[in-house]
């Protein structure tokens, strides 16, 4: 494959991936919304009730809150490697669809969360789905590093690492909270919590994303 | 960052975000669909009684109907910001993501109103939605705007601060109607149906959305 | 507006109306699908019982297939449309999301006459939807072409009253439906499947849509 | 129809249709997860019961991988045809509708084989939606290479007929598999988890999809 063919080439499949990607991301986050159920009546309730119900439903507004902000910063981050990876092979592509399967099991891990808050087992299915998704993630990265195999010659290895290091924190911070769970529940939420504010602070790739000029 | 690079980088970070807006307004939209739910006969019920059990949907066609509207306003809105927006930072996607894990909200507090078109409860929850969407749009404005952070420089204030009044009226009406539904949920109702007229009309934003041409 | 910055306001703001119907599209449609719930075994039930249970939901397959196909026509119809439209204004843009918060009815009214697939009521609310649906296909041609508002001045009168024409047919022959399902509702059911071949075999509006350069 | 018109009508209307199809089958893979139905707990079980209940979850998620995977290989083929196919008319149009018509049926067939994994018409009805998927995209191939219709002039019949037999593969081993149902469900589903890794190895398409440099 001579270099100028790489480039048309990635030109059209990378963007198909990111196409197919965007819809899973935005069907997977709107569809967190419906794990939070409108409360039905007992017989022996009245709207006089509601207010207590829905008041009892912020469990499940936490969760959702957590899944969508975990969602938007897998999302940012697919785009972000996107910005430097400009060509996809066949093992490649599989590897993104492994990654969507995956995405796609958030609204099931929320959705048990919500239901049983207090549960080991809830939060331990929940902190896996996110090490499976941190997992294949860091898989997407390096196929595509590995002997600039994906991306352009030019970058560099320090560059490289430092995205493998920054992907690799989520999939370690959520087995310790796996093990946390046993102990406690609350404290294994806390933990995915706190992942957020690790990746919403600014970060290396971040010149790649909003400096660099994408490649021509 | 050189001004050339900025408008290289805009082109592409800030077509990712439309496109995962747009992903989102359309399942949002074409969800809220799901709280009209086909009635099932009960025992003592024959087809007969269909039409009347039809006839009784209309609050939650109604809801269905207001609902879908403000949702195409922000829409419009959001798509008219980005017609001037044309750059954009870490903490300007977070604002987005906030704002569209807010807009995935929309077909809860829909379906909560459709349930329980006389509860007061329901017509705030409604209302504290749309308020939290007009608050994170204003914040979304106004990031962007402040020093002319991701605005080209020729904005001018004028216009800047005839968008945010425009966007500000939203969140005002909004918190009356919630007030309001203490006393009476149905005048609460028809002041959400109220602000739609407002937005659909043309505004000064309009020659920016219509006129003017796209940043080359 | 001079007539080069026409063309340059109209490439941005149509694209936008694009992307958000086939988001609403493809939702609705693969939606449909939901209407085909899985049978559930009763206590008295065994898997024995399933292929009876299964072959009983034919008129659910059925009233699927037509629902796919006729929001299948109005795709094609409306991207047809907009290989002539070519500006937007504010107005347009509502009628738009009127057109979308229709389209997004489908589903419900599919769900409704697959689980009364005898009661006219079922027929006639599914009719309805098409004629609201086919009215505001109608405005939305009618008010782009008057005046030559929003298509270019080369748009015979010819060609516009043809378009006219071919629309209406639709909530002509939903209304006959319409009163049809008075005396038979599967007669009504046949007149929707009825339409389908019609749109489905070219038109006068095909050497717009497949044969004409896009207006560049 | 003169080559130069051809070129410029297909940049357009194929890449609508590509777009739909992006929206369905994002939609259709995301929802899959939705037969992983949270388990609710019954009177006489707390808790401590949730493991042993998700653990009885295994065979819908195998199922749920089975189905993503294989609308994954369906996005890979569509999109890989796209990069051939370089012109669209009114009945290819309806081909791409019938083939995402059958798409959508996925998440239909694999909520019945999870709630069903024994049952043989369930594993039946599983192989005949990927028989009839297999079939209408065979014809979509079949429709745009006869004749050289909607394919380069350059495209060789060597090409075309190794593609097509690549297609055939699936429905055939369907076929099998439904036919095997009869004696064995477990059998049945293995030979559909075995089309899996036949498809995701390079075949001779790769070639274009992944080397040859688009149709400018």
């Amino acid at each position: 494959m001579d270099p100028e063919d790489r480039h048309t080439h990635a030109t059209m499949s990378v963007a198909r991936i990111e196409t197919l990607a965007d819809g899973v991301f935005a069907i997977a986050m709107t569809l967190l919304a419906f794990n939070l159920t409108v409360p039905v009546l007992r017989q022996d309730q009245t709207e006089a009730d509601l207010p207590a119900l829905m008041f009892a439903l912020w469990p499940a507004f936490l969760v959702y809150a957590i899944s969508f902000v975990v969602l938007g910063v897998y999302w940012v981050a697919h785009h972000a490697q996107f910005r430097v990876i400009d060509a996809a092979d066949r093992p490649f592509l599989w590897i993104n669809i492994l990654f969507m399967m995956l995405i796609a099991l958030v609204p099931f891990s929320t959705s048990l969360l919500s239901r049983y808050p207090l549960a080991p087992i809830a939060a331990q299915i929940y902190g896996l789905v996110l090490i499976l998704i941190g997992g294949a993630f860091y898989l997407h990265w390096w196929y595509a590093t590995t002997a600039h195999r994906l991306v352009p010659p030019s970058t560099t290895d320090d560059f490289i690492r430092a995205v493998q290091r920054r992907i690799l924190i989520g999939p370690l911070v959520c087995t310790l909270a796996v093990f946390v769970a046993y102990v406690s529940t609350i404290a294994s939420i806390f933990l995915y919590a706190f992942l957020v504010p690790f990746y919403v602070v600014p970060g290396s790739i971040d010149r790649i994303v909003f400096r660099r000029r994408p490649p021509v």
